[in-house]
Order: structure tokens, then C-alpha cells, then sequence
């Protein structure tokens, strides 16, 4: 494990700009004497696989191998096809804390989570979703878990209001956390 | 960590009738010599504490412990609010996945992870979402990084068609992940 190693979660593996995307957050990293990794840079030949599924077992096994070599993780939070993160993230941010990496977290959406999923739900008032479940309340940017992980592993969740359309490639907060971290080490 | 205690995970805890599911999955698991624990069995005085944020921060704690005294997760991966399972439950199954619990999870909802993000973005034949980003097709349920950790954990993912109305409350694909996770011992 590398002290200075940054696993990079976020949903940008998605993005049309992904490689380019890892790429200014791979300078920002190394800007303040970081190692940025990203999930991408696995380079399995994914066609070579039978079975799509055997592909995503292992991206899944390359991506949980990168998070064990870095000793931070900076996940990008901001909402993703619903009111919370991707899960995709969400899942390497509880993997890379129960293995004591220090996680940091950020949002380009300042919205409260309480809020979001309210809104998600359809009204302002409502007390509840079409099945009678609640709206978790707790001041926080998305479920307590996420969170808790965050704080607990001495990272922090930082937010920004970005504009709409750089919702997924304004990297303002992402190099706020850098600048934590790198400050840390 | 006794081994045959099963961390029951799911949105559940958000549920008007969570605490009535919570004692029904207890005694499906006790009924294969199982035993569950929910994440509300941790009897927390949220009201006790000054601000709502500390509370979220103590159940945190609280769920993470809980784990770390299971050797089974049960995670009820339901798409909940989204495309997508409960982010609270997917943090829990990375939390545990990296602490070497076995895994299962099930979803009262068979469709596949590509089929429902792009119903969710709108359109069945649109190639990429609002934001220009794609949707993940690896032939599985919700996003790779869950089916990785529940796969190589020794577990197993079951998916189930019910109801429309009974999406959180139908147990029948619980009980097959009991089952499997008693068969196991």
C-alpha cells in the first residue's frame, strides 16, 4: 500500500470524458504530491471475455485490488439517476472504510439528502414515498452510512453548487478534498 | 463474531411496518437456526442527542458494529427511489464484503441494471443519459462493484418478480438467500 495513493471512485467511469476526466484529477492529485488511480486504469481487455458478466466480475476484482493498494479514497457523491450517489461508489466508499482507508467525500449538489429525496417523492409535504416509507432526516448529504464512514475514517464531505450541466466534471470540491488529504499525510 | 449471526440490510428501517418485517425475517432466520439482527435492534436514544447529525452518526456506528459481529449479510437490494438498490444497504455490503462476511442479496425486482437505468433516463433505444453518460450492461442486477463483492464473497444474488405493492415487504427471496446462507454452515 502506498501512503500517497488516491483510489479515485466516482461515476465518471461513465462520463463520454472519462479518460480525460481521470486525467485533470490524476494532475490535480499530483499537484499536491498525490497519486491519483482511477477505476479505468485497469486496462482488461473486456472483450475478451466470454460472458459479459465474467467481464464485470472482473473490473469489480481490478477496482477492489486498487482501493486495497491506495490509502485514500475521494468519492464523488453528487447525485446520480435518483437522489443519492451512485452505488457503484457507495460500495467502495464501505469497502475502502472497513479496511481503514481514509475516505473523503464531495457533492456538486449542496441540497440536503431529506430534501432530495422528498422531492424525489413527489411533493414538498409528503410525509412519506408511494409505499409508506420515510424520508431519513439527519442533516446530512445522503444516507447516514455514507457519512459516518466519511467522518469516522478522518476524511470530510465537502459540497459545492455547481452548474447543471458540470454537475459530473466541475472539480472544484474534488480538489478541496485533495487539499485535505494531501495536508494530512 | 458468531457464525451464524445474519446482518439483515435493506431499506426496511425506513418502512412504516419495519419493526413487524424486521421480527418476520428473525424468525425465518431462526427457523434455519439463524440468528438476525436489525439494524434498529441497537436501541439508540436519538432524541438524547443535541444535534440530529450526531444521532445519524451514532446509528452509523452502531449498524457498523452490528456487522462486525455477523458473519452473513442478508441485503435486501430492492431498487429503492431509482434505478438503483438502497445506498445505506450498498454501503453495508462493501463494509462487510471488505471484512470478509459472506454476502447475499436479493431483489424483489428482476429486470436488469441496463433495462432500468435507461427506462429511468427516459428512453429505451437513447444510447447515454442527460449528462452524455452510459449505462453500465454487464448482464447483472445493479451495479458491478454488488454483485462482485456478493459473488466472490461465497454468497449469491436472488432475484424474485412480486407485486408492484409488495416490493418491500415480500420475503420469499429472503428466505431462499436463509436458506443458502444456512446450507452453508
Amino acid at each position: 500500500m502506498k501512503y500517497n495513493r488516491v483510489y479515485l471512485a466516482g461515476p465518471e467511469v461513465f462520463h463520454p470524458r472519462a479518460l480525460e476526466l481521470a486525467k485533470m484529477k490524476k494532475d490535480i492529485c499530483a499537484a499536491y504530491k498525490l497519486e491519483g488511480v482511477f477505476p479505468l486504469d485497469n486496462e482488461l481487455d473486456v472483450d475478451s471475455y466470454l460472458l459479459k458478466h465474467q467481464a464485470g466480475l472482473a473490473i469489480g476484482d481490478a477496482n477492489e485490488k486498487l482501493i486495497q493498494s491506495s490509502n485514500i479514497i475521494i468519492a464523488n457523491l453528487t447525485p446520480f439517476r435518483g437522489p443519492s450517489a451512485d452505488v457503484g461508489t457507495v460500495y467502495e466508499v464501505g469497502y475502502g472504510r472497513a479496511l481503514g482507508k481514509r475516505v473523503f467525500g464531495y457533492s456538486n449538489v449542496p441540497q440536503l439528502f431529506e430534501s432530495r429525496t422528498r422531492e424525489f417523492a413527489g411533493g414538498g409535504s409528503t410525509a412519506a414515498d408511494e409505499f409508506g416509507m420515510s424520508f431519513e432526516d439527519f442533516g446530512m448529504h445522503d444516507n447516514l452510512m455514507i457519512e459516518t464512514g466519511i467522518v469516522r475514517s478522518g476524511g470530510a464531505m465537502i459540497t459545492r453548487a455547481a452548474k447543471y450541466s458540470e454537475r459530473f466534471t466541475d472539480l472544484y470540491a474534488f480538489e478541496q478534498c485533495v487539499q485535505l488529504a494531501a495536508r494530512d499525510l
